[in-house]
């Protein structure tokens, strides 16, 4: 008998026929023979609906704001036990208080620390369905955490972990991990498993599929994770080790980022402790820096710095650098700004392995003309910054260039 | 400094302007150097919301409902404190499982057994004002439980019982208790003060002012509870022990109720446990019998038996003694049934010391040709079950005959 965790999200339990839908969802596992674990996200629009209410008032309460936002995933797990128990299958819901799910103190974006799993497997010893709501915890006060949006896929992952469950099912809108967007690409293929290194890399460059940080813990977990779609009823994308995967492939997909712009320092002091001077102004407007690069000019004494911002932050990374040269705390020649630029990266376990990867980049993207701005690479992925309009077009040329359309074969 | 439990219904909370409404009453109190707790409803039409949702399935689990219809309040109480933070008042929630509101296990109608009140005290000493949600609690097993519609005015009262509060302030969308309904009698009087039975006599006759069991309550833990309105500032109507009320009055109100249904039975054999044969089918089919009179035949041999129900009950009462004679378990001759009565009732503590109060309102009655079909009485009412469409008229000259519009002389 396997325990399975299965996770659906706000879309999957909208209104009460999809939870429904849900429970049919839950009782195919249960009829398998199954003990299983569901964790299920606020009815979609609810969450927004309670961070409307807290939003009208000028004061922030971060535990205020927990004990309220919470309620919309306590809804949904007192309705799908009500939705199981009508088709015959015995089940209970669990609040994060109720179950243990311990986090940290962060209230509004917790962490979570521990799950009492025992009080859910005597659960399975009396043959019931543990409903779970993703998103909360209880801090060591014993007040109500949540752990900021996206946080069910976390939660889910977090209880598969502690109920060493054999898998974990998220279920979305999607219905699995592409080669790159379908809706650029029509030939974009799903792919059947997915190394978890590599989903981190597409996730944080701009795949929305799953929360990062529960493809972190379920890596640190070594939680099987499979995503697939609650509406139809095909195989989804599981995300395994990387030496689960026995593809032989170069390259693993194609990911794209519309939300960049780019910032450019020209004539910094090449002094020690330069880029410091440059990024601490920004950490302290907490503002994310990504793509950097630092070139040295022919004599050593000048620089020029660039690097990207959220396009959302561009505005406010200008001024806190004019700020920083206003104060004598920076010093630079000129302050360059573009926000039509996008990144294009090219992610992949497999090009550690192979060489040549980068070369197929590069002259893809330079047999149609496109310049490239920045480029910045890691072991698994190569991203390059490019203009915006480029951007359809380059995924496009570059799905095709690493033949992503077609199945790779296996390893024999 | 005294300790003052407030409480706001739904329509008092019911959205955020009301809330910020609800917060500056609470200042008026903090301001007036009192140590406050608060007690809130859901948002008007919250709960009906969720109990929708609930009723949807044709499953029912009350464990369940009160998971998902306790959300109403735990969301007003977070925004509560908003809105108290909001202008400089320091404030926290607490949940009925923080808090510690036990309560027994019967799920959707649960009964409050005790509350931690040292955890709202250690509070007050932090200058806290403590915002705790009406209606919920928690049982031994650790599920949330809730008291039934209108159970906040209840949790209420037990918090300002646990805290031994100088007052309990319900907060409602009316200022107070009248001598009868102002909308059928303009020159209501709103009552200074009324003893706890006459209100208790009151609500179940139809005043739906308070929930009869926070009364109750009050009444048994000595609670001073007063109702007043949330939107006009003016004193409202104290309830207290008989002993307190100084007014020389015979006669307190007037109330009416015409969800009645008569019912009667002619010819039933008058054998010994005739009464239980005749209402034990009623009490099965879980209806309330109210006024109650039987009269003998002149031979002792038969008897007719007259008696009310609630009028959505009547088609359901009339099934249940069919089915019983059918049954054999009853036997009479006729079964009649009349839904066009209403019932009036006159009620005052003083009358337990003033003869002739009976008196009045037959001869009252009589003057205007209206036929008494029912006359039950009790220490502190008489009530009579009359037609409907004399109801308006008879409260109006019943209000007349006790001088009900008239300020009543202080004893010395």
């Amino acid at each position: 008998m396997a325990i399975i965790v299965q996770k659906f999200g706000g879309t999957s339990v909208a209104d009460v026929e999809r939870i429904r839908n849900v429970a049919q969802h839950v009782k195919r596992e249960v009829d398998a023979g199954n003990q299983v674990a569901v964790v299920v996200s606020a009815m979609a629009g609810e969450t927004n609906r309670l961070v409307g209410f807290c939003n009208e008032f000028t004061v922030r309460d971060e535990s205020e704001y927990d004990t309220v936002v919470s309620t919309g995933e306590q809804v949904t797990v007192g309705l799908l036990a009500l939705a199981l128990q009508e088709i015959g299958i015995k089940a209970r819901s669990w609040l994060g208080w109720q179950l243990g799910i311990r986090t940290d103190s962060t209230h509004s974006k917790a962490r979570i620390e521990g799950i009492n799993a025992e009080v859910i497997l005597e659960g399975f010893t009396r043959g019931e369905v543990a409903v779970i709501p993703g998103f909360q915890g209880v801090t060591d006060e014993g007040r109500i955490s949540t752990l900021g949006r996206g946080g069910s896929d976390t939660s889910a992952v977090a209880v598969a972990a502690a109920l060493k469950a054999e898998r974990c099912d998220i279920y979305t809108d999607v219905d699995g991990v592409y080669t790159t967007d379908p809706r650029i690409v029509p030939e974009a293929r799903k792919l059947q498993k997915v190394g978890y290194e590599e989903m981190l890399e597409m996730a944080s460059l701009g795949a929305k599929v799953l929360q990062t940080r529960s493809v972190e813990l379920a890596m640190k977990e070594n939680v099987r994770l499979q995503v697939l779609s609650s509406f139809q009823d095909t195989p989804g994308t599981l995300l395994v080790n990387e030496e689960e995967i026995m593809e032989r492939r170069k390259v693993t997909g194609i990911a794209y980022s519309k939300n960049e712009a780019k910032v450019t320092l020209i004539n910094v002091e090449n002094t020690p402790g330069v880029a410091a001077k440059i990024f601490s102004p920004l950490a302290d407007s907490e503002i994310n820096v990504d793509m950097i690069v630092q070139n040295v000019s022919e004599d050593g004494l000048k620089t020029n710095v660039t690097f990207t911002v959220p396009k959302t932050d561009l505005q406010k990374a200008l001024e806190a650098l004019d700020a920083a040269q206003k104060k004598g705390e920076l010093v630079y020649g000129k302050l360059l700004s573009d926000s039509n630029v996008a990144k294009v990266s090219v992610i992949g376990i497999g090009m550690q392995s192979h060489a040549g990867i980068a070369q197929t980049m590069f002259s893809t993207l330079a047999s149609k003309g496109i310049n490239i701005l920045v480029i910045t690479t890691s072991e698994i992925k190569i991203s390059v910054l490019i203009d915006e309009e480029s951007s359809d077009d380059a995924v496009r040329m570059l799905h095709a260039a690493y033949e992503l359309d077609k199945k790779p074969k296996r390893v024999e």
